[in-house]
């Protein structure tokens, strides 16, 4: 067998079995070093390839396409930087628990270490921060080495996808010439390698048993006033409805992060208080709610005043029940951790005697919400600010689309004013890392999977990840993205760095002074440039009709920004405190 | 002593020892964690501060400065992502051996691991990829910890400018409030801590002894016909002058890489052979031209045509010189490596009794390379090819200016159209890793301590860090970008990719379709878009009277580039091999 006939059977055969273990897109990015990768894929019929220049790009939009389709997504690049430039999204990806197979070209041993061109050590180039490594053989094609090369593939899907979900890397080193030759018989098929067998394992869920459960409620026992908190998570089809249930039968709160997947669909949601960040912004609210017992599901929420009110609260009981495993819980308080099925804990509970905790607590908690819901849906600005954008952009955003949100002042602010609905949206954000990078294109990912996604972030996200836009026009992606633009960090107006005005507007308020809509141009978008809240609706629900991207830029003020929030912060503690009072 | 008076001590006296140990630049990228050393270095007097949002672009624009300076220099950025996303730079840095000192802020221990935001595990982040790693003490203020962090300061700066100069890395735990104090009195000084000690050690160079030289002499007895091979290097000043009076005693051609600074300068040129890459294309004049032993300074060439070369020439002795230590050496041959100072090499050579090569030898060379820059410098195109446009760059560009080259053709093309020049232009490239990420910002950061700096690259090298345009346009850096638009992968044209039509277009061909224009509009560029070699000089020369970012875009094509290209090869050889025939 020559060369070529080994390379393309090598590869074939990894590409095929990848596909088998139901791998459905790969990102691409262009080189030389990766071109029997890139071939394989490309010839494969099962598979949707999305090529992507910068490669920084194509990992988070790989990312985002994993979040939206909920599996494994493949990535493929050539040799030297182009593979580090996947740090950040792989970072992300660590630690927001999302699959991803990292497929790597390198040079062959003999070109490492001696000044090669484009040859970098990438073995292990990503750390712990992927589940598994593997430097792949040198390309042979015996019955043995076919029967390896489509064990890795196999393997790498289920290891990405088992427990908490990550990336993991594959290192291929290839010889020259690199094309494949895809006219030879079979190159798809491997005989040897049973039909038959279970490629992906099955797999068991962690589920407690009915003492375990039992033995949980019995920690509960006697105790009054409980919260459930659902912080950040995926699943946005049975685990909404089954704590709904959960905490309907027990009569708990439920403290729904806006990435929790609570606020939005059609369960029920007479429990779930959307706009405790607000609440809990109050020292004297948060005082005057102190919890007897707290039980998490998901990661730490988005509030930063639920990190204080948490803080505040030391010795109440914390229970985190993890997918998995996990050890997401920040402020040190004593923690006792739940590693099971957070659907089956839910169902399990749910069979059992109900425990009887206080009903006006959790009235207290529905009047609270009802007060603030009030205030935070109420009042027009002559010019719209950030909240009015994400309120806006809730009455018109469509049923069955999903929501990506960016991070710093986008998701607070969707956590403050994206309220209950509903509608059937997913909502996503990139909460491993909390990074304001790659925003862009993971939306897109998302978009090359979903009907229609929105996607919300500041200038600065969107400045950071703008070659992004490159594959929303180049594939005709259905992208909304709603820009609020304050012209720099926002965020930092509220942060106590704005105390210090001598290096502040250098160092943290760091204008763009860009006009996006040129780049709107450079990238074919519908361009839309709303001033108020009914502008805005208009602008949006025009771009739900369109094609391909569209960008819906909203100009605001840093400093006013802050103020309007802070001005509804405190009117809705002043109702609350005064009718307790 | 309070939080923030410990807090502003400890890090002020990091700072100061940095500047005190030569540091003049430093790179910031906005975030929260960062405050304490971003606040730090803008408040101190003694350095220069650039801020730039995409970390991917500061790490590339802190390695041109680096590039440019010949000194190390400092970045600052937050936790979180904002790390990851220097790692392609670091990458470069470290095989390109461009001191780099990676100052990354991070949640303190208690933060670690345990899901707080923007927590990731930035310790050993960068691997292999940098020469020290040091995870800092929390701040404190003893005498002994301010010592501590001065020393650490002094050491980052030797470390990463000694031997083979690099990457290091310090990350900085810092707990909140992040805010310094600099009302508080005396931070900058340490009285316990020895003005009069050497901070930056006295540090020899490796220096071969008489006997050694003379060893090496008489290992050429008896040959005639000698190469001097330059590669990239960065030395503009002494060592092009010193290899180019060995060359002249020793009777040897030197075959120059165009970032070699031996085209380039005032030195004498009479044995430069500048076309050697042109000329090695052909197999007939490689087997004619056999040397008998070859001497290489610098890494590798850029010359794919060379490399043939050498792997032809198995049996050749050859002989590396590296100034500290390395193997740059991807062909296999056996090699001698001499570790030792090249200036302090030739100098000593040049003292030694010169050894009787073949003058023969030399002029034939000399007659081939007057025959291939006949060809190189003559015939008009209708429209501008990607040659005339390096050709019309090198007539214009200005004395005393940097020329930044981007990877793939232009690196390329500037190798076979950048003749020698008697002007003074340091021509620097990213070499270590040849990616074509991170170029924009790696000129912008050349420009900030040069006069001017012309960039050429291609599109899609521009396109992947378009990002890197906003600190050009934001802190006014005269920078000329010569963009040579051939949408998409020109260099794959070449490769046997380009016999595969049936994916090449979408895998290699990746044409971006996208009008630049409306980027330098953005970006407030001047913009020109010449379409005849004497438009593009007209076009570049009133770009150097104007200020800022302008940028010169040529509009060539694939297929035509590779027939022009082949066909100037081609009439090369034909005369050659004729008046040699």
């Amino acid at each position: 067998m020559d060369h070529t006939e080994i390379l393309t059977r090598y590869t074939a055969n990894f590409v095929d079995e990848l596909i088998n273990n139901g791998v459905e897109h790969v990102i691409i990015s262009p080189g030389s070093r990766s071109t029997p990768l890139a071939l394989a894929f490309s010839e494969h019929e099962g598979i949707r390839e999305w090529v992507i220049i910068d490669e920084r790009s194509a990992a988070f939009f790989a990312l985002g396409l994993a979040k939206q389709t909920k599996s494994a997504v493949a990535l493929v690049c050539t040799s030297g930087t182009a593979v580090a430039n996947y740090f950040p999204a792989v970072v992300e990806a660590h630690y927001s628990r999302v699959p991803l197979i990292l497929l790597t070209a390198d040079r062959p041993h003999e070109l490492r270490d001696v000044g090669a061109p484009q040859a970098i050590d990438q073995l292990h180039l990503f750390g712990n921060y992927v589940k598994w490594f593997q430097e792949m053989a040198i390309p042979e094609a015996s019955v043995e080495m076919l029967s390896y090369v489509r064990q890795k593939a196999s393997r790498s899907v289920y290891i990405a996808q088992e427990g908490n979900p990550g990336p993991v890397h594959l290192n291929f080193p290839f010889r020259e010439p690199l094309t494949l030759d895809f006219s030879l018989e079979g190159i798809w098929e491997h005989k040897a390698y049973s039909e038959n067998s279970y490629r992906y394992p099955l797999d068991g869920k962690k589920q407690l048993t009915l003492d375990q459960l039992e033995a949980f409620i019995n920690r509960l026992k006697g105790k009054q006033k409980g919260l459930i908190v659902c912080g950040p998570q995926g699943d946005d089809e049975i685990f909404p409805e089954k704590v709904a249930e959960l905490a309907e039968q027990w009569r708990l709160p439920i403290l729904a992060d806006p990435l929790s997947q609570l606020r939005t669909g059609r369960h029920s949601k007479g429990n779930v208080i959307e706009t405790y960040d607000a609440l809990l912004k109050n020292e004297a609210i948060r005082e005057r709610f102190k919890p007897d017992f707290i039980i998490r599901f998901g990661a730490m929420p988005v509030s930063k005043s639920y990190l204080f009110f948490i803080k505040e609260n030391k010795n109440v009981p914390q229970f985190i029940v993890e997918n998995h495993s996990g050890y997401r819980e920040p402020t040190g308080n004593v923690t006792d951790f739940i590693f099971a099925d957070p659907v089956h804990f839910c169902e399990g509970l749910l069979e059992l005697d109900k425990p009887n905790f206080s009903y006006e607590w959790l009235q207290e908690w529905q009047a609270m919400n009802e007060t603030a819901k009030n205030h935070l849906l109420t009042g027009v600005e002559e010019r719209i600010t950030e909240g009015e954008a994400i309120r806006g952009l809730q009455k018109v955003i469509p049923e069955n689309s999903t929501l990506y949100v960016g991070n710093s002042m986008a998701v607070r602010d969707v956590d403050t004013f994206f309220l209950n609905d509903e509608k059937n949206i997913s909502i996503l954000a990139n909460r491993g890392a909390n990074g304001i990078d790659g925003m862009v294109s993971s939306g897109a990912g998302a978009g090359a999977a979903a009907e229609r996604v929105t996607l919300v972030l500041g200038d600065l996200s969107f400045f950071h990840d703008m070659n992004g836009l490159h594959a929303v026009k180049h594939y005709g992606i259905n992208l909304t993205i709603l820009l609020i633009n304050n012209n720099g960090g926002g965020i930092f107006s509220f942060l106590s760095q704005a105390e210090n005005p001598k290096h502040f507007e250098a160092l943290f308020g760091t204008p763009l002074n860009l006009e996006f809509s040129k780049a709107a141009e450079m990238y074919g978008a519908n361009y839309f440039n709303p001033e108020t809240e009914e502008d805005l609706k208009r602008d949006l629900e025009e771009s739900y009709q369109m094609r391909g991207l569209s960008i819906v830029e909203v100009m605001t003020d840093r400093e006013e920004n802050v103020k309007w929030h802070r001005s509804k912060w405190q009117a809705i503690a002043d109702e609350i405190l005064t009718n307790e009072g």
